[in-house]
C-alpha cells in the first residue's frame, strides 16, 4: 500500500510499529529518525531498516510519515519536515491528545499532503526502543480522527495499514477523542500519580511496609503511575480542559464516598461499591481485559 | 498442629483456606460453617470435609477457630460461639480492619482462648466459595497481631499453620496494620470505585466508548472496584479514620497535580510523576508483582 514509510520518534510506540512493518514486509522502504543518539545506534544494531541522522532526509520521498514522539516535540519537528513532505503522502501520528496537533498543523504550510491522527490504544508502563514489540498493536483499537473534508480514500489507506499491523479501526473527531480519552487514560493516569505519592511520601517512615504489603491494591496502580513522565506531562497540559473538567467530576464522586464513610452510611457505601462492579465485567465482555483473577499473575 | 479446624464464612477466602487444609492435610478434622445455605449446599457438592449447619456445633472441640465473614458479622458470630469455644484453643479471622474486632473481643467473656488475628494479603476480585483455590495464599504475607501479653507460643503455633498453608509471615501492632493497610489496600479501593464511577456516570452517553477504550488505563483500576461491595462497605467503616486521614493527604497530592495542570507547569508534574515511577520497581524487586508489561496479559 505505501511504497516507503517513515517513523520520528522511535521509543516504544515508534519502535513497536518498525518492528511490525519490518516482520510483515508492510513496505518496500523504512526509514527511522529520532533525535536521541543513543537510541539511533540501539536500532542500528538490532534492525536492518535505514536509520537517518537527519530528518529532512528521513521523510524525502515518504508516502506515509509517522511522528511517534512526545507531543511538545511535534511543533520543532512539523516545522523541519513541512517543506520536505511528498506531494500526495499522508501525515500521521500516535499521540494521545490531539488539541496541540491541531493547532501546529493549521499554522503549518502542508500542500497536498493528508493529515490523518491516529491513537493506538496500546502501550506499556516501559517506556524505549528496547521495550517495543512486534505484537503491541494486536487486536487493540487505533482511533483514527480526521477534519470532515479529508479524502475518504485516504482515511481508508490508513485504515488498512492499521489492520495490517493487528489493530481495529474506529474513527471520530478530534474533540470526542480527546474527552473519551481524559476518562479513559488521563484521568486514570492522574489519579494513579496522586495515590501512588501518597501511599510512599507519609515521610517515608511506612514506606518499607507500603511496598510489601502493596498486594491489597496498591501494585494495581503503581503500574500506570510508572508511565513515561516525559509524555505524559504533554499529554495533561494538551488535555487539560478536559481533564481538569473531568478530576472535577472525579472530586465530587470521591466526597461522596468520604461522607458515606463519615456517617457510617452502608447503604450509600454498597450502592456506590455495587454500580462499579458491573463495569469490569463489561469491560471483559468487550474484550478489553482478561477475565482471570488478579490479571492471570500468579 | 491444630487436631481439629474449623472456618466459619465460605467465601472467597474461607473456603480457599478449606481447600488448602484438605489438599495438604493440615488438620485430622475440618469443619466448615457458612449462614448461606447456597454456600453450603456448594461446598457439600464439591468437599469431603464436614459441613455443619449450627454454628456452635460447628466450632465444638475445635483447636483453631477462623471467622472469615465480613466484618459487620463478627459481633453475632462472637455471641454465638463464645461460650462454646473449646479451652486452649486459638481464635482467629481473616478481617482487612482490627477496630471493631478487638472491641467486641474485649466485650466478650473468652474464657482459655487466645485471640490472635489474621490478615493475608491475598484475594482476588472475585467472591463466593466456588472462586477461592487453594493456591491463594502461596507466597503471600499473613499479617498477624495480638495484644503484647499475648503467650508466644500461641502466636507461634498460628504462624506455622499460615506458613503450612503457603503464606509468609509479618507480625505488628493492630494500630500499625490498620495504617498501612489503609495506605496499600482501603485508600486504592476508594480511589478506584470513585473512578470507575465518575467514567460511567456522565450521563452514559460515553459509557459504551468507555468501555471500548479502557486499554489507555481505566481497565487496571476496574479489578478494584469489581472487589466485594459486602465485605468493603465493613472495611471502610471499620477503618475509617485512618481513611478519612490518608484521603485527606490524597486529595493534597491531587490538587497539586490539578494546579500544575491549570498553570501548564511542565516541571512541576515531570517531578511528580518521575518520583511515583521508582516504586513500581521497588514492588517488583520486593516480589510483590509481575515485571511483565501490562501484568503479562495481552
Amino acid at each position: 500500500m505505501f511504497d516507503k514509510i517513515t517513523v520520528i520518534g522511535c521509543g516504544l510506540i515508534g519502535s513497536s510499529i518498525l518492528r511490525v512493518i519490518e516482520k510483515k514486509n508492510i513496505a518496500k522502504e523504512i526509514n527511522a529518525y529520532d533525535k536521541s543518539k543513543e537510541v539511533s545506534s540501539y536500532l542500528a544494531k538490532n534492525f536492518k531498516f535505514k536509520i537517518c541522522d537527519n530528518i529532512t532526509e528521513a521523510v524525502n520521498n515518504a508516502d506515509l510519515v509517522i511522528i511517534s514522539s512526545p507531543l511538545s516535540s511535534y511543533k520543532e519537528i512539523l516545522s523541519q519536515i513541512q517543506s520536505n513532505l511528498k506531494k500526495g503522502s499522508i501525515l500521521t501520528d500516535t499521540g494521545s491528545a490531539k488539541k496541540e496537533i491541531n493547532k501546529i498543523i493549521k499554522k503549518s504550510s502542508l500542500s497536498d499532503v493528508t493529515w490523518i491522527a491516529s491513537h493506538p490504544i496500546a502501550g506499556t508502563e516501559y517506556s524505549g526502543p528496547q521495550s517495543g514489540f512486534a505484537e503491541l498493536f494486536e487486536k487493540r483499537w487505533c482511533i483514527l480522527s480526521a477534519d470532515e473534508n479529508t479524502d475518504k480514500k485516504e482515511i481508508t489507506k490508513l485504515e488498512k495499514f492499521w489492520v495490517d499491523l493487528g489493530s481495529k479501526i474506529k474513527v471520530m473527531s478530534f474533540e470526542h477523542h480527546d474527552y473519551v480519552l481524559s476518562l479513559t487514560s488521563h484521568l486514570p493516569h492522574a489519579v494513579a500519580y496522586s495515590i501512588v505519592k501518597t501511599a510512599i511520601s507519609d515521610d517515608n517512615k511506612f514506606k518499607d511496609d507500603v511496598i510489601q504489603y502493596s498486594a491489597g491494591g496498591l501494585r494495581d496502580f503503581t503500574r500506570i503511575a510508572a508511565s513515561d513522565p516525559l509524555m505524559w506531562k504533554d499529554i495533561f497540559i494538551d488535555n487539560s480542559e478536559n481533564i481538569l473538567k473531568v478530576l472535577d467530576n472525579y472530586s465530587k464522586n470521591l466526597d461522596e464516598i468520604k461522607s458515606a464513610i463519615k456517617n457510617k452510611d452502608s447503604k450509600k457505601l454498597l450502592e456506590i461499591f455495587s454500580s462499579t462492579r458491573k463495569v469490569r465485567k463489561e469491560i471483559i465482555e468487550a474484550g478489553q481485559d482478561t477475565e482471570k483473577p488478579g490479571f492471570g499473575r500468579k
